[in-house]
């Protein structure tokens, strides 16, 4: 009965998933939906990636989180759209969700979608949004063992970020390690090491989207 | 529909974890179920807490992770009883699966249990297991916004236990902000600073523990 109910759900999100997927084609909008333990540095990350693209892209972001709309208030500030989905109690962002705060972000005028998940290393993985390409933080304090531990995110994302690598001589985190774990889940997963903090590899994760909304829009920049 | 399964669920954890309860109770175990997002410190925490106090006190240990058994072999170096639950997808445990782990645990045996969640700042605080308190890490490097925009686990626990503060000098985390936001959410919530590095307020955590190991063991060391 449970798993059932379950299975019922993951299935009524994946059709809603479809439809903002193509909706998202029909726009041409390039979506990300960036997920993370809490206090990875998704936000700081979406500030600093704003920063960057906002004159080369139309950029507008959904911000998911259980309560507060701080994360929204800290993007407003960059002057771009901002959406705050705020959960309740619930763990993760699904279809549904994203289909609802569709309709207060101006959808035809974005070439690029960033939606900011709930922190969570876990439930979100379970649910398309109808993204182009999951993205993931793991911040080094986390430690080298959560691709085997977690690995179900990993699985189903396009790109790590390992993030925060300013902080490895205070830590015991090994980045080798942590690279070899995230590959054996997945082989396919792209990996850039980042630090938003002194912005060291933030060049190639704006280049690996730049490639992706370049594509996804049609247009050169 | 949806919300009736979910409370049906929640009823039924309720009842298993008021028999676990009673089960602990009887056999005079105090129980704890740490809770933290993933990387904030629980199993290096919990290796130092056995090492410190198990000439005291028979310690058990029950290790919740969806995949691996990582955690529960750094533990048992330290030579005392651990059980693995692996929870396949599951992003909290349940009363259920600690009383399926009791068969595998010699509870009559035991002062003190100590069940290490799933790494995961939301999902947990939901499930009840039979525990005396639910004890939770949040590590400075997630940020001294965590208690606003996570707060039931916060609401939920007995004490925060705010780790890796020898990280403070490398990163932008204010800890008496941390501190107001847990207060916030929680007023009566107990809050000890700790370096499970450095091992700075561990004296602190030792003896907020044992007192409450003496108050359920009826027992004085």
């Amino acid at each position: 009965m449970e798993v059932k109910v379950v299975r019922n759900l993951l299935e009524a999100n994946e059709r809603i998933a479809q439809e903002n997927k193509k909706m998202f084609s029909e726009e041409k909008v390039y979506v990300i939906n960036l997920m993370s333990a809490p206090g990875a540095g998704k936000t700081t990350l979406i500030e600093k990636t704003v920063k960057a693209l906002k004159d080369n892209w139309k950029i507008g972001i959904i911000e998911g989180d259980i309560a507060t709309a701080i994360d929204a208030e800290r993007i407003m500030s960059h002057g771009i759209p901002v959406v705050q989905i705020n959960t309740g109690s619930a763990c993760h962002l699904d279809g549904n969700m994203i289909r609802a705060a569709l309709g207060e972000i101006p959808l035809p005028s974005l070439d690029f979608l960033i939606v900011e998940n709930v922190g969570n290393l876990v439930c979100p993985a379970e649910f398309n949004i109808g993204e182009d390409d999951k993205v993931m933080i793991l911040s080094t304090p986390e430690g080298s063992d959560k691709p085997v531990k977690y690995p179900l995110m990993f699985q189903e994302s396009s790109l790590l970020l390992i993030n925060k690598i300013d902080l490895t001589p205070y830590i015991d985190c090994d980045i080798r390690e942590m690279r070899e774990n995230a590959q054996k889940v997945n082989p396919k997963l792209d990996i850039i090491e980042i630090s938003c903090k002194t912005e060291e590899g933030l060049d190639k994760w704006f280049a690996w989207l730049s490639e992706r909304i370049e594509r996804k829009t049609a247009r050169r920049i």
